[in-house]
């Protein structure tokens, strides 16, 4: 992490100097805005992952409202996917969450014991997550602290952002007439003022206000899909057990009695258990059923048999039925209307899309929606791109949601089925194991692949990097940085602030002047078509749209610094600084070659461009100037 | 880490449940008690890692009083050897620090170029941190910024400590002939109320107050030593340069100018140097020569010809003459009265020994000092051992520090000496770098060995575990926890707890129930002569004295958990919860076997009792129990 580059400043470096516009300065209780860029609503995954990356903005007004008093304490969600610890880095918390988080490390899977079939016995283990698939775990937390981690994300940038709680959007309009502020919301207090409505004008509104979301319906957005009419209990509790297996997740399948799920949670006592309940009729609601925590315990105990769960404290319990369901679109322009008009009204995360809970797919996917939104809401409003570029999100994302709501409803369908005879003789193996291991990847959230479009580029040149796939995720992997040999993971200098990554890999025995790398390097400082020329406002740094990294062949020590070009040791800051953390060489302790772990073409090497959500847009060669100039100007504006 | 053992609580897991005994609860300025048990004058590393450590324990009443009116902001040390480094693993900091400090992979030698000597020239690299000499980095980061994460530490203790700031030791009296309280300080205000004395009476007052402790005078302590009669400036600085190797550690001498020595610091951008000034007259103290910064620039310009160095701001700067002194004794027993009564007043830190500020030592060994009275303190103030346990404290210190105060002197001695005409000619390897390479294990604080002692056992079975030698430092390993199937260092289930620990490594095919391991876990948990047994107080956990742990020679799908000894499966706090974190396994994933690296006999196993403070104090075989009873009985107390 970088810091200091405008003067030194004591005290802890997360805490970024105050914007003197922060609404919070005069007082936590400052009044509502009348007019704001961007208005949130719900302080869930979603809603708060997008105001801790606009939180960096002070040049963006931001404003994000919950009609709760408060944070949660407990339940919902917990399961952290690797791809979403991958973005927790780049808001800087990553450690944390591995740090107090329980790590899924291997998947159990218990079954009938074919010799006994009232007694449930371990039939198979898989590795939770694949080597090198990340290098980050899974993680297991509850969702409370998640959000606690993003609020002080918010309270620490510059704009000091905290949610206006006791705030609820009941309805919005949208002015397709005018240009300034044409969303007007009308809120109402939850709190004192119980009843008291406010109306505040924004330019762009974003409903992650969960299944029931106001700003959903106010768009006309409907939630279509299915209901599988399948109780479930959920709860998480502190409880002893003579199951074995306590602390590692499992899937167990009884004979007769059905399902239960176990995840075991941070701090090294608390779990939780999925635990299947009774069917449901066609017409029934499984609100009406009246269960109980002991229903949930009761299920749980005969399942588990001949093992039994003694439970000292249920923390947090809940019943649901499995259901998929999500809008036809994410943003408030029908398809007939795409062409004339640009989006002013998004929804993200549960407003648009819900899922079965034991997928432990509805966090993950509600923050990485907003993850992509933030950027092209940033882009648009800091006047860095055109406000088409918002037509992307609900593009993007519903394909998402729909490969997501797919593959979650396979799997619920596998889960609820009876098991059939072959996968208890020990023979095959289970239906249940192979198709968790087939859904690895897509679990662990790295299946998500963006379409061909202005934002994702051909795979024409993926043969230079065979392992960086565009449209995929960046997949980092290790590196030693040059000018501290630190060794650390490319992948990390990836920071949530809306800039794009440009990665060169420099092909064989570059390192000299006169190379590739240098070639590019001088043409992207220099050159009037370069994105770095064009797009970077006058003053700013020079990587303050366009971050440009390079990474050699050679070890640290084979390299010399002072032969780099000049865009990979630039000046920045108030005190014209040198950056000293451009260039990165091979891990020479054994971690691995990152050119044969990405399948970089080692003769010619490549140059990988990344969006600033982490996504690949461009695989190409070093010295297709021309190609990079060209798709950098189907997406950024010039500064006025 | 673990937590949730006594029921869920909701937020940040390391703020522990208030004691409701704390001063603070009332209110921050709640006024100054009458009578504590321990007095800490000092809130530098000293005073703070022991404050840190005796917050946790709520039955102690502790004060920690500071003459300045707030932590400082820049300035002083900032290194962190990798013995600190997994001392604040046990407080549960050392992420923070990795995450936001520089890392000091490589150290680099520049000299005079022998073909040009009025240049300098890079002639050796050293790797800065020996491969498997500690799991963590030699890391850098301000001094002030680890006052923080202690202040953190205590805020977030059960005592919600903080420190007094604004009062000053002024002196102290001890009354050796009663128990109650016999210390007697009296502190002067030095903020609005400056002049003010206010009286307070401490069983155990711990002078932490620096050179100038006046604590150690009062106990008729005195410095000795010697300078160099050589002045060095420091100087934090944000500065540009063409020298290549300024974000590495670099020695460099030049021909005739003197030497310098770069530190870089956290954030990228900022670094230090020690910058060689004039030789001193014999009597001439640093103080009245007047050096400014701009001297130590142009002297370090002068040094680093051909390279120059663009300072653009000064953060901190100081000028220094070289020294080492120390005092006869760390505590007010004179040695001829050592048979006839118990320490009542003991000095830590600069308070008692000081040093060159280059060689990096002085903020780790005084955190070290605490460290290990820390736990010694407590054990007498609980009713855990008797109070002639507080002798070891000065008798073990005192002896590393005169060993410090040794070497850092050779240290000085070379890097103040011209460089020879043979380390220039690039035929021998310089003396630099040999003493460097030397001096590695020592100055990472990884040579400290306590002499055999009531503590400190024999080497008698030192061939158990070759790699684990008995008086240092428990030396980390890769592991694998059963449980959860968890990779971890087995050193981090150490925490500042003031705990035994015993790790049990199983002989080969051990795993069974009935095994060496079983019948040690057995014994420890029911035997009359077992130390759990006998020194556990009653309604207390199992593990609160002395933290069993096994370590076996299988991976974690070899062995079954069911198994295991209930000691190893001990039910925990108010809800009788099942612990799940105390049997591990040999790392499956290529991070190396513990049992290999530690050079544990595979045949037999061993344990290893490990002190609080994470030293080595036996190296014995599993059915050693009467020895292992002994050693207990030695030191420990049976609670009344
Ligand atoms: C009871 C429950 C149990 C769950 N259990 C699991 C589980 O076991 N596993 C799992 O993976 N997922 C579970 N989920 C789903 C998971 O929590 C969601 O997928 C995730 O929280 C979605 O994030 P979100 O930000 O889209 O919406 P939410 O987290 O639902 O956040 C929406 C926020 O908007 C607020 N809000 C609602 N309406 C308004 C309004 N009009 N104005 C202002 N604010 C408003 C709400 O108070 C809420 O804070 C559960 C959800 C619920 C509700
Ligand atoms: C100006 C300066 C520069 C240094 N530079 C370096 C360096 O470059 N590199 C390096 O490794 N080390 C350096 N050191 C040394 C390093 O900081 C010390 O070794 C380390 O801080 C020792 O820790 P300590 O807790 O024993 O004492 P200190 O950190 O000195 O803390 C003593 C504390 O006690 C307080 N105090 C003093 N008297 C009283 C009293 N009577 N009552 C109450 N409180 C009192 C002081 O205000 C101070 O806060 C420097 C020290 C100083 C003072």
């Amino acid at each position: 992490m970088q810091f200091y580059v405008d003067g030194f400043r004591g005290g802890n470096p997360d805490i970024k100097n105050a914007a003197p516009t922060n609404r919070r300065e005069y007082s936590t209780n400052a009044p509502l805005p009348e007019k704001v860029d961007v208005l949130i609503a719900g302080t869930g995954p979603a809603g708060l992952c997008l105001a801790a990356q606009l939180a960096k903005f002070p040049e963006i007004s931001t404003m994000i409202v919950e009609a709760s008093p408060e944070n949660i304490e407990r339940g919902k969600a917990d399961g952290i996917n690797t791809r979403t610890m991958e973005m927790f880095e780049a808001f800087g918390f990553a450690d944390k969450v591995k740090r107090e988080g329980y790590w899924v490390n291997q998947t159990n899977f218990w079954m009938p014991d074919p010799q006994d079939r009232t007694r449930i016995k371990r039939l198979g283990r898989v590795q939770d997550v694949a080597d090198d698939s990340s290098e980050m775990p899974h993680a297991i937390i509850n969702q409370a602290r998640i959000h606690e981690f993003f609020l002080e994300v918010m309270r620490n940038a510059p704009t000091r952002m905290q949610p206006d709680y006791n705030w609820s959007v009941q309805s919005l309009t949208v002015d397709n007439s005018t240009e300034d502020h044409p969303v007007t919301v009308v809120l109402v207090n939850t709190g004192v003022n119980a009843g008291q409505t406010k109306t505040v004008r924004a330019n762009y509104v974003v409903g992650c206000d969960g299944a029931r979301s106001n700003v959903r319906k106010a768009i006309g957005g409907e939630l279509h899909g299915d209901a599988a009419h399948q109780a479930w209990g959920v709860m998480d509790i502190l409880a002893n057990t003579d199951f074995p297996d306590i602390r590692q997740k499992c899937l167990i399948t009884s004979a007769t009695e059905g399902n239960v799920l176990i995840i075991p949670r941070e701090g090294g006592y608390l779990f939780r258990m999925y635990v299947e309940l009774d069917k449901l009729k066609d017409d029934e609601r499984v609100a009406n059923r009246n269960f109980t925590a002991q229903d949930t315990i009761a299920a749980a105990n005969r399942i588990m048999a001949p093992y039994s769960i003694d439970v000292k404290e249920v923390v947090w319990w809940s019943v649901y039925e499995i259901g998929h369901r999500m809008t036809d679109r994410f943003d408030d322009v029908p398809d007939s209307e795409r062409a004339n008009r640009n989006p002013r009204v998004f929804t993200a995360g549960d407003a648009c899309h819900t899922h079965s809970p034991k997928a432990g797919q509805g966090m993950n996917v509600s923050m990485q929606d907003t993850f992509n939104l933030g950027w092209k809401l940033a882009h648009v409003l800091r006047g860095q791109a055109d406000a088409s570029l918002l037509h992307t999100y609900s593009q993007e994302r519903w394909l998402e949601a729909k490969r997501l709501v797919e593959t979650d409803h396979e799997w619920a369908r596998i889960m609820s089925a009876p098991p059939g005879e072959s996968e208890l003789d020990g023979g095959d193996e289970p239906r249940f194991v192979r198709q968790f291991k087939l859904n690895l990847e897509f679990t662990g959230g790295l299946a998500v692949k963006y379409d061909q479009s202005r934002l994702t580029g051909s795979n024409q040149y993926q043969a230079l990097a065979t392992g960086e796939e565009v449209g995929r995720r960046f997949h980092s992997a290790p590196v030693v940085r040059l000018s501290d040999a630190k060794q650390l993971q490319l992948g990390h200098v990836a920071e949530a602030d809306g800039r794009w990554r440009i990665y060169a890999f420099a092909g064989e025995n570059d390192g000299s002047t006169d190379s590739a790398i240098h070639r590019l390097a001088d043409w992207l400082e220099q050159d009037a078509n370069s994105p770095v020329v064009k797009y970077t406002r006058e003053g700013d740094d020079i990587d303050s749209v366009i971050d440009f990294r390079g990474v050699f062949q050679q070890t640290f020590d084979e390299l010399e610094y002072d032969k780099m070009p000049s865009l990979l040791r630039p000046t920045k800051g108030k005190l014209g600084l040198q950056d000293h953390e451009k260039v990165f060489c091979v891990d020479h302790k054994g971690l691995g070659d990152i050119f044969t772990m990405r399948g970089i073409n080692r003769e010619q090497g490549c140059m990988i461009v990344v969006r600033p959500d982490q996504y690949i847009a461009q695989v190409l060669p070093l010295k297709a100037t021309d190609e990079l100039a060209a798709f950098f100007d189907g997406i950024l504006v010039q500064p006025e």
